[in-house]
């Protein structure tokens, strides 16, 4: 229903709040507290917030995947063209990195930045595989049973997954990338980020077999066989 | 369906109660901690939880802009009349003073106050804009795709911006006004009020132009050729 | 279409347990943390929750008001019998106690106590009768608007008038009462608790009034000329 | 609609992820602060986020019990075959107990663990009896009510559950086997598990009879008679 180009603009703007969103209330609750548990709290909430808002306000347009792991899931089901799924992507890296550039200039800092939050580890990546497998199952399983709830459940899921994961659930290889630029509380070093990619995409194709077999139902397979 | 004094009367007791639940829960919560991320957080959840409810109690008679920048986007979009529009804008500055009043006199402190509160730079500006711009946005958006839903947008919105902008999201000129009058933990220089009105203005000016062109469908695309 | 007994079983026991709620998340709040705002939190959390949840459950059945104020209000309205509003109340009210009991009981307490918490004075007041004013028109503009929404609309109100009044918002006589023989985080001394109910009733009257006025479309109006 | 196997999956996968959760936010909330309050809400909004999120997206597939209560509660008013029930049950522990091992391998401890938490006594025992009467209410007349709101009603009455009952609301058998092999935030001795365990088995029964009236109605009643 909506043209190409205004879907991928609105890829890019989803991204840029989103990441906005993550790194500008990573920078507010780290100033303002001592508490590292107070922060990720003031760091949760905001992120859980304003998915559920772009979600719902752009989703009709682009199907608001603000996230590379998304469109991989989506383009493994057939669900967007492969050619579509590239533009899709670019249009992600680039709003995700115009949202940290923002954050930084609201909050005065040094627009160009380079994180040196070591993340790395096993740990850290079988919780990014954790992450992402949840957050496309989620999305795999909320569009087949419940498509007006989506929104929410992405905003919750993450809320939860900021806490339940060790590496607080990154989950997004845009997010990812657009946090390596932004030495603040929601940081990663650029070298650790290839490894979180590779994890995030790793969960989603768990999360697209495993839903693939789950969601089926009984008249689905016996039409099958 | 409601006659202009109730919506009238709508705008003006929804930005009292908005005002009275800003400044009133930044006087509780700076009064019972010294950690400003929690101060904050004791901000932000009221504030997004009655926006909610005053949006749905409200809407249906007013619309339930209580907001200048908002009542200025729908007047650029012809949704309310020039005249009309006035009216609103001064039951909401009348509205948002009142609630810093009554927040005053329910924590007995000084009625009549001025705040000390410096805030201002270009960051602040900034942020102002971006804050009016994705306010401004996620409300037009909202009607568009799930009217039903645009309290919770609001709210939610609200809730991310307060955490995101450098600012903490103030995005609305008559509850800058009310602030200025209310030397508490919500307060604003009244001299650095002008500069956040214009900025809010910016932003709900640049909302409403690429939502114009982000909303139309390729359908309404082809009408138009 | 539930009859009286059971009507009165689920104000008794939603009264129960959204004052075991108040007085035992307030008691562990307290246990947990020297930070008031904190504590705070931790009470209006699990208040906001528990009504959505009361509301949802038992408003089928007996309308779920759970505050003799609001029952008040309904009768003023002519929305519930009088006989039948006065067995309401004894219900709430007998409801309320056996929360703080149960509270007192889960937490090794000692079952029987009286407050010692002074909870006085204009601004006191005042803020009850705000408050119970905000819950009074959102319930009535709620039911006329988005019925579905009412159990939502309870619950952030609350949450936000914990924070936003002086007093956290009792407004509600039954659980002022229960509150009042309960010496922990939630209590009011009994003999505060009288003019806490007059300001409760005066701020319904007004409620009434106002919305009474205000929710009348101008179809209406003009049907009464 | 979906076939054993398919259910069961259901079950063991939401049970990890819940116990994933409530263990791992444990883990991060008790790493990242001092503060036991705020550890505890660092453990209370993931937990209430995803069970919503588990609910709404398994719920369609297994009933999303994720808790041998629940599935006992059901097996007594006949909404489960007793020889499912058994299934399911055996689902849930090890679900449970995986979602334990989970969490210690993304956060780096040790994998196999015995808690030390001593959680016993009278005020334990009747505050797992009172929230696993409240879970199973909640669910019944949430099922009879408005069905479409029960993720949402669960994830609710457990975020307030967390905080009003003295034991932070198990309030679920195979939660409770599972927190026993984790020695963090969220444990508890294994020997204090089967007094938890048979307080919530009575919790869920007095439910089940209170609810079986109380959602009777008037016509109902008459049928009977």
């Amino acid at each position: 229903m909506f043209n190409l180009p205004r879907r991928l603009v609105a890829e890019f703007m989803g991204t840029a709040l989103l990441v906005g969103t993550v790194v500008g209330s990573g920078v507010m609750a780290d100033k303002l507290t001592d508490d590292v548990a107070l922060a990720l709290l003031g760091n949760t909430i905001p992120t859980g917030a304003i998915l559920v808002v772009l979600i719902t306000i752009l989703g009709p347009i682009s199907g608001a995947h603000f996230n590379p792991a998304v469109t991989f899931a989506f383009a493994l089901r057939g669900d967007i063209k492969v050619s579509e799924s590239g533009l899709y992507i670019v249009a992600q890296i680039a709003g995700g990195i115009l949202g940290s550039l923002i954050a930084h200039v609201m909050f005065e800092l040094p627009i160009l930045q380079l994180s040196q939050t070591v993340r790395t580890g096993t740990g850290q990546w079988i919780a990014e595989i954790v992450a992402t497998f949840g957050l496309v199952a989620t999305i795999f399983a909320g569009i087949r049973f419940r498509i007006d709830a989506v929104p929410w459940l992405v905003g919750l899921y993450i809320t939860a997954a900021y806490w339940f994961t060790a590496s607080t659930s990154f989950a997004n290889p845009a997010v990812a990338i657009a946090r390596g630029v932004s030495d603040t509380f929601a940081g990663i070093r650029p070298i650790d980020v290839p490894a979180f990619i590779l994890a995030q995409l790793i969960g989603a194709g768990i999360a697209f077999l495993l839903m693939h077999w789950l969601l089926r139902s009984s008249v689905q397979d016996r039409e099958i066989a």
